[in-house]
């Protein structure tokens, strides 16, 4: 399915007003749920709008909630996500830390209460987009190994970061810290494909290619952590500035946004970071020197039978520039997950094709 | 050869006072060195004493430098390093970011002008000392390739992250954003080994064994990035919170604290965030809560053949009781490079075997 940017915007604004979503709530989870197509992540859009949708008719995510800040200082900020959309959440959080920011030079927001907050990067984006470092990362349930261990240890915690860069596009990383992201091993799953070895581990912590392993709710097998020891210690770290900073519940005593009682809130945890570079002397060339890396690292040597060097995100947002004029090109299955979304809601607005 | 750790720091710093350090600087370097060395991470302690008064010797560090605040905020601080020795710069800026962390609940400390600053867990371990998470990050020159290039990109950019547990000691990550640091390339060299597949390229950007095509200057290869592009994001990230915060060059302006001319100044940078996690309502239980998800961790069932499951730092920690014990066995070519020290400073102490 080939759809306007715009146009998948209005449809799941649309499909979340109806569910009980407030007209400023909506637009914000259609937001940053399109900007994930826009850059090709499918498996973080509106792939998910009907998971989300589910969990809202169960009372899981309160549709009407409104997060709010329960506990600041001049640089921190604490922020009760009220169970409502992951995504109404992380922006309302992400907001805060980059107001404390402005205020301080750099700010901090926990985030807690809250459920699957889509892409990581989207939140880093907001922050460059108003000309600060971006940093936003969120804990999960356990699907992740760790060196040693049988079973899951830590979720696949993601991390984001973007930096603003001049005529550039800002500079983003998003990341699981996982070797790749759960929905790519449901992907091959759905698709009945086996995983290449090293991303899945059997219940006894032995490489396997069977993508079902891992996708059986209880997880019999788990996710190899990212570079092994490192990021299984990234996700350790997300879990202190998250849930525990925050104030959540850890690791074990969160439920899963896509298998757990519908009518129950996750207590999903997050937190951003914002660096207001402007308010540093160093501010006025920060932009422009971080133009300067990235033309720099696109005019060096390139490997044998590669064509270009990225910088990180870059990728991302050409398949963005390209999603604004000619549309965003779904997947089938997502286009699928969304018809009935369609239907189910009665939203018109979905191109037929 | 086998040695206190006490009399090690007390050898280091009588080393580095004879060197025109004065007391507090060469104290604090000594202590970050042996640090690194009770933790058993030989690469970045006392085995580089001989290159920092090369350098000092040569004006490439200034002996009497001191780093200095140029220009701050309510929750940041730029700092000048003065050309003094990385670890007096770090020590520095990180307490500064703590300051800044105490009064706002989190601080950023950026640092330029400084050198080669050892193991980044040591900073973070100073803010976990003091009940704050921390984290440190330092640039290097390029040395480490992306995908699609053929050759160095970004430094090895090293990252770390520490946070107080309670009754256990402080976890901490601190890991080089390449597969392997540089320096276990250099060990393999050294000892004439090959090196694994997947640490290292060849100036095309093919795979190789041969641990010599990375450690000849200037370098021919490159280190690979952790993870990939993920690595490569980090080393990025890293960047822009380092060099382009801090005002200093970016990666091609740098120079090798161990190759280029030691009577130049190497403009390396770094960065420190403290979090003041007591500041916080959720502060007071936060220890506790580590201390906890640790405990939960080691009680996992482990994978066939795995006796435990180590949580970030603990092996290290286990290797500094043993020191604190027994002394630190230092490896051989680390006491080699010592007593040469000792003799060409005049400095006795060094146990005789």
């Amino acid at each position: 399915m080939k759809i306007a940017i715009g146009q998948l915007e209005g449809f799941c604004s649309e499909v979340l007003r109806r569910a009980g979503v407030d007209e400023a709530g909506a637009l914000t989870t259609a937001r940053i749920l399109v900007l994930a197509d826009a850059w090709g992540v499918f498996t973080h859009g509106v792939r998910n709008l009907g998971g989300y949708l589910q969990r809202i008719q169960a009372g899981g995510i309160r549709a009407t909630g409104q997060p709010r800040v329960t506990a600041d200082g001049p640089a921190w900020a604490l922020v009760d996500g009220d169970a409502a959309l992951g995504l109404v959440g992380g922006a309302f959080a992400m907001r805060t830390a980059m107001q404390k920011a402005r205020a301080c030079g750099i700010g901090y927001a926990g985030l807690r209460n809250t459920c699957h907050f889509g892409a990581a990067g989207c939140y880093a984006v907001m922050a460059a987009r108003d000309g600060m470092i971006g940093i936003a990362m969120a804990n999960d349930t356990p699907t992740v190994t760790a060196p040693g261990a049988a079973g899951p240890v830590m979720g696949s915690n993601p991390f984001a970061f973007a930096a603003p860069a001049g005529d550039e596009p800002p500079v983003v990383l998003d990341i699981a810290t996982s070797t790749v992201a759960g929905g790519k091993v449901f992907l091959a799953a759905a698709r009945g494909e086996p995983i290449p070895e090293g991303w899945v581990v059997d219940g006894n912590g032995a490489p396997t290619t069977d993508p079902t392993v891992f996708t059986a709710f209880p997880h019999r097998g788990a996710l190899t952590p990212m570079a092994a020891h490192k990021g299984y210690g990234f996700a350790f770290m997300i879990e202190t500035l998250t849930s525990i900073l925050a104030g959540a519940g850890v690791v074990r005593t969160l439920a899963s946004w896509s298998f757990s009682d519908s009518s129950v809130p996750t207590d999903h945890s997050a937190a951003f970071i914002a660096v207001n570079v402007a308010a540093m002397p160093t501010g006025s060339a920060f932009q422009d020197k971080v133009g300067a890396m990235i033309r720099e690292i696109r005019a060096l040597p390139k490997a044998a039978g590669a064509g270009r060097i990225y910088v990180p995100g870059e990728l991302e947002w050409e398949r963005h520039a390209r999603a604004v004029q000619e549309g965003i090109d779904l997947p089938a299955e997502v286009a699928s997950a969304l018809r009935d979304v369609a239907m189910k809601m009665g939203v018109v607005g979905l191109p037929s094709s």
